[in-house]
């Protein structure tokens, strides 16, 4: 009989989505955040992801970087629709012979984490669990013109990104497999990107009140699912000229006999926002995120036609639809 | 050094409070929900818990039943403050070898649990973790000064509950020892309380609106608990007159040598409320449940000495503060 693992996760979610009787929602199911109508155009915004110790905790993360993590992974996709979080609730299971000065530092990380993004933890739940488990789900208010979805790419929009890509995946090279980098500098930069992520809610929020951004998504599965995400509910392909891959990567890539490509394409846990931006208002988009201290890096362009095609090298080859997966390994 | 296991959920929920910075609230930490101030008195009304398949699924419940409880159990704390849920998020974990088949089932389930409370499942995640975990997480909306919460319990108010106690225990004694009940008809009573709970979201409601409830909170931590946490918020104390056993757990208790004391106050796994009413709204309340198809059973009476008392068979006993609780067992 079929198990999950042969599945994959995204075949569960859309077995899961067919099962579910759906409202007429102000945003489609499977989108970042789901939201409820609340009148006066107010939308409720509501997100809920689970960081599990066996799979999102590397080796060298601390309790209190663990909790902080739960909270960026769903503020990171609150920053993809421009909303920003009010109240997150977390629920933690916790293995029996778990150190009560790590649910302390777990504790602390998850309030840090929410304070660090404007939010407070109002409530909770704990229980036994054979892994470390949090589950952490956040509320926040705006209004639906204001928050971009993943279907509103149209040919001739630039696409662009809040930073470099591959950090995060030579961080865990570093942690998890015996890559090594060139400088102290560079070997910081990975391992912050994978135990301090950073979510990019100033931008993400500038960017949805500046009006200028037809769709967005987080890229915590990876750029080019990311891409792939905008593509299929978009209806629309991509040209991307400019990978932004981050020059540090670059370095590593070579040191260590890695594909750059690889790196920034296919890495999971990233946790820049990729977005499409309606030409005519591009300067204002950049404008508006340069207020808030960000970067805004055009990558490419929408295409009718829904290829995706990466220029690299004076090369065109096909961006693959894969990225970071649970049950199943990068494939 | 100190685990979990060692100081109990209880403790560790209080010690992640202290670590926590809290903003003014509309209703305290703690209470069975938590709230976000909209303006206009309404309040946005949020709840997470989690369900672990190796603490809260008994033997011979089914995936679709699993879904149906991960519901319920969040459902039972809105219930008791007479919120209506409106959405429901899902966060899924699940074993790489769990069947495509049972993840249909629990979607089933989480969605039936969703609608036979007029709420939707609007989004979620799914990850791979060594045990079944299905966390929920709702929304709601309310206005302030219509939910109960478990502070407000005076001298002379009415103690009640919506139902019999002692089914669920008897239920799982069932499913896990070697328990026999002395008829089919008290055996699915038992069993039905234990794989097909019955969050009392109208009653909640309906008393909710009444405007007679001065404390309230569901018991999923059994009665003798449910008492003591009105007990602590409220600073009062509690003389039980009418314990609120049901009659076939009497028979079941007998026939299996059990004290039906111990099922009915100290079991877990319950879904009713328990509830302070104003002595001259008693009528009020009444009448609302009745409306609503329910039962409201007066079972003792608030006292200002904060002493938990417990009349039974001619004789007064205390009431131990004790109850189910994760890490640990009863006791």
């Amino acid at each position: 009989m079929t198990t999950v693992k042969e599945i994959g996760e995204r075949k569960i979610i859309e077995i899961i989505r067919r099962k579910l009787s759906l409202p007429r929602m102000p945003i489609p199911f499977g989108d970042d955040v789901s939201g409820v109508k609340l009148g006066d155009n107010q939308i409720a915004v509501l997100k809920t992801d689970m960081l599990v110790g066996k799979t999102d905790v590397p080796p060298g993360m601390s309790f209190w970087q663990v909790g902080r993590k739960a909270v960026v992974m769903n503020v990171s996709d609150f920053a993809a629709k421009g909303v920003k979080p009010i109240a997150l609730l977390a629920a933690l299971g916790v293995p029996s012979a778990f150190l009560k000065k790590n649910v302390v530092q777990l504790a602390n990380g998850l309030s840090a984490g929410a304070r660090e993004h404007g939010a407070y933890v109002l409530g909770g739940d704990t229980g036994e669990a054979s892994d470390l488990v949090v589950s952490c789900s956040l509320f926040g208010l705006s209004e639906r013109r204001l928050i971009p979805l993943r279907s509103g790419a149209r040919a001739g929009d630039i696409v662009a990104v809040t930073g470099f890509f591959g950090k995060s995946v030579a961080g865990l090279k570093l942690l998890l497999e015996r890559a090594s980098s060139s400088s102290t500098v560079s070997r910081k930069i990975f391992l912050d990107a994978v135990l301090l992520p950073k979510a990019r809610l100033r931008e993400g929020f500038a960017l949805a009140q500046s009006r200028a951004v037809s769709a967005s998504i987080d890229s915590s599965d990876g750029l080019a699912w990311s891409l792939y995400e905008i593509s299929r509910a978009s209806h629309a392909g991509f040209l991307i000229d400019h990978l932004p891959v981050a020059p540090e990567v670059l370095r590593f890539a070579q040191r260590n006999k890695l594909d750059p490509l690889e790196l920034a394409l296919y890495g999971g846990e990233e946790y820049e926002l990729v977005l499409t931006i309606k030409p005519k208002l591009w300067q204002r988009a950049l404008h508006a995120v340069e207020q808030v201290g960000g970067r805004l890096l055009r990558i490419g362009t929408v295409t009718k036609k829904t290829e995706m095609i990466l220029r690299w090298n004076g090369k065109s080859v096909v961006i693959e639809p894969r990225g970071w997966e649970h049950f199943r390994r990068r494939g």
